[in-house]
């Protein structure tokens, strides 16, 4: 692969976005990026993702959950990201692997290895070179969320304080067991600090990797 | 469990679902009987399934579509299946486990083994009492599929003859791994001599296992 592959992992509400639109930005016009996120538009993918987010679907078992994010994972893998890091882009994704073995991993409790084993077989152990971890209360990011009347309610929103907690703490263990490409970044801190810490991390990156 | 899971496998066109449907009417006075096939009228399933067969989804990658089936499974043994079993049930079930070692595991050319990896996760190691194996040459099956004008075609039935092959030699790796599980039915008989085949196996474990 001659491209890069960085992650922007934590809860909603922690600013990932943001600060992920305003990176491809700024550097846009000195790098070749793509910016993307899961399923990002791709029609299979966005057909999965449609099943999982159905506030209808109450009934979903969690290991379904799981599976479903897996198979949208692959296809989004195989069509958008691979293809991009082949013609040397570096490729900016707001979520990957680490959401699931936070997420359903450890928050639903069935075990981040056990998550890792069906999540490799869908990226056949393709790992970001890079993953930047948004930290922030659970309080501070659902604050943010309700602050924000252009964004949708979805069904995770639903969950209660007690399973956002659980996913900070699943993140934090999934940060320690990789973290050889994973770095923290406090982001109850105000927009403008995280944006700069974030940006210094990734010029940092971009200088070892393509200095080599 | 106090139900008995039983699992009918082979290729579409060996006569599996007529003899099933059979066996559940002659034996629905004596027995509990719960007649089901993946995805089995749950809601989940059914919208996975839909987005597996469309035949519009050219570009499915291989795991993508094997996470689906397994993430299908899950649903709909969680959902009819076990609670079926729980309360003494036989269950009849048209495709499991089986159908994606074979058809992804092996004609794919993912491998059996990493199949059932992704497949224990789906079903935690719920395995059914008795697979009875369908057996027939693919000719044979694609006939009797084009002679039969009340079906409609799927995003499978596509594939060429050699990927049909290829499944029954799949089939035969599968049934020789889990020998203590499986048997084999010729199915290239007249379907007068499958269905008293099969009877006479069913028979035969209903005794060993209500007479314990």
């Amino acid at each position: 692969m001659n491209g890069l592959f960085i992650t922007f992992e934590g809860p909603e509400g922690a600013g990932k976005t943001t600060v992920i639109q305003r990176l491809a930005k700024d550097f846009s016009n000195e790098l070749n990026i793509l910016l993307t996120r899961e399923p990002g538009g791709i029609s299979i993918a966005e057909q999965i993702r449609a099943v999982i987010l159905d506030c209808d679907n109450t009934k979903m078992d969690a290991r379904t959950e799981a599976l479903l994010y897996a198979a949208a994972r692959r296809q989004h893998l195989v069509e958008k990201v691979l293809p991009a890091l082949e013609k040397g882009s570096i490729v900016l994704c707001d979520r990957f692997i680490d959401s699931s073995l936070a997420y359903q991993g450890y928050a639903r409790g069935l075990g981040i290895d056990e998550i890792l084993k069906i999540n490799e077989f869908a990226t056949q152990k393709h790992m970001p070179n890079l993953t930047i971890y948004f930290d922030v209360e659970p309080e501070e990011g659902l604050r943010r969320i309700a602050a924000n009347n252009n964004r949708e309610i979805n069904r995770l929103d639903e969950e209660t304080i007690d399973f956002h907690y659980k996913v900070r703490k699943g993140y934090h263990l999934v940060m320690e067991k990789f973290k050889n490409r994973c770095v923290l970044v406090d982001a109850s801190k105000d927009l403008e600090s995280v944006y700069e810490e974030v940006k210094a991390i990734f010029i940092q990156t971009i200088k070892e990797n393509f200095q080599k």
